[in-house]
């Protein structure tokens, strides 16, 4: 391999040169994100390097005032997955006087998801629903916890902002529609892509709004 | 929202069922993947919704041989990113009696990236080539870590199987091709697309391969 392939960069740069390496391309396609959502959209690019997130993240009107919002009032971030829970840069985190929890893996969950013949992310929801605190929910793998989280508003539970990314084929765009009808703030990909690192990446684009 | 728009399935049956679709949907596009790496080139566009990963994912000749090899004799899968760590199926990985490690958050090997000027992933590498066992990296985010291993392997490192499918725009791509010439068994995403969640998919199609 001839190592001018490489580009000799320090750590603390190669963010920076990455962003500016998505700029030049976006505008190469003739594409020129909302200025609101700029660093949301370009940190989901990073991401994944899927320049169609683009073309499908659909963001609530309110929502970017709402996640700051709730963010400056100790919000907990509940995820669907340890992945995206994991994905969550916590030093920024800690910084917000925020914090994130995920119930996915404990044992009760399990048990009581088998009990009732429902997902493990369906019986999440139900118990982060009962947290007091503003409540964001990153959710980037089950659309089960998104259809829970319409069942739960629809009597009564307010959420301040949902991230609705779940990846996949079954019941996936179907349950990110729902939640973009639900009548809270939320920030969706439309159609089958997404997953638990672009919701972190989300929560990461706030946060470090909180930390410039 | 019209309600029939949702599969009504049961929770074991959601993953059964978007096999099928990812099949189907393979064979209308006239692609037939090989035989020997269908499970995990179908596992990794489960995880994605990216029918692209079918053209860029790169198998060496004897990597299924190696990996399964190496889980059978106590493994320690090593990862970049607790992403990654997060997303390898626990139960999968207990019952095949190996472990997975990751490095990177510890304050140790953050104090001395910093002290170096290197990343966090280039000292997370060199700490994992000295553990005694057979070692199984995956790789989905810093290419930094596939070039400490290029480096590491030309002083005569030796692990069992490399997965690279980090995702990016700065050395990605160059760092990928440079694995693929290491002589390490390796599956890789060519290109810049990848992530931590690829590269645990990937780990868990060989951990369900040995629990059937």
């Amino acid at each position: 391999m001839d190592m001018s392939s490489f580009t000799f960069i320090k750590p603390n740069d190669i963010e920076k040169r990455s962003f500016e390496i998505i700029k030049n391309e976006l505008a190469s396609m003739g594409k020129t994100l909302p200025l609101e959502y700029e660093d949301i959209i370009m940190r989901v690019i990073h991401t994944t390097a899927d320049f169609s997130f683009s073309d499908t993240l659909c963001f609530s009107q309110n929502v970017c005032d709402a996640f700051i919002s709730a963010l400056k009032n100790n919000a907990v971030i509940i995820t669907d997955t340890n992945m995206a829970l994991s994905g969550i840069n916590k030093n920024a985190l800690k910084n917000s006087g925020c914090r994130a929890l995920c119930f996915i893996s404990d044992d009760s969950v399990a048990k009581e998801a088998k009990e009732r013949g429902v997902t493990r992310a369906t019986v999440s929801m139900e118990r982060a629903s009962s947290i007091d605190a503003p409540l964001i929910f990153a959710i980037g793998n089950a659309p089960t916890a998104l259809i829970e989280l319409y069942n739960l508003i629809s009597k009564g539970f307010t959420p301040k902002v949902i991230i609705g990314t779940p990846v996949g084929f079954v019941n996936v765009e179907a349950s990110k529609e729902l939640i973009m009808e639900s009548g809270i703030p939320f920030i969706v990909n439309r159609g089958r892509k997404g997953g638990s690192a672009v919701a972190a990446a989300i929560c990461n684009a706030f946060l470090y709004r909180l930390n410039l």
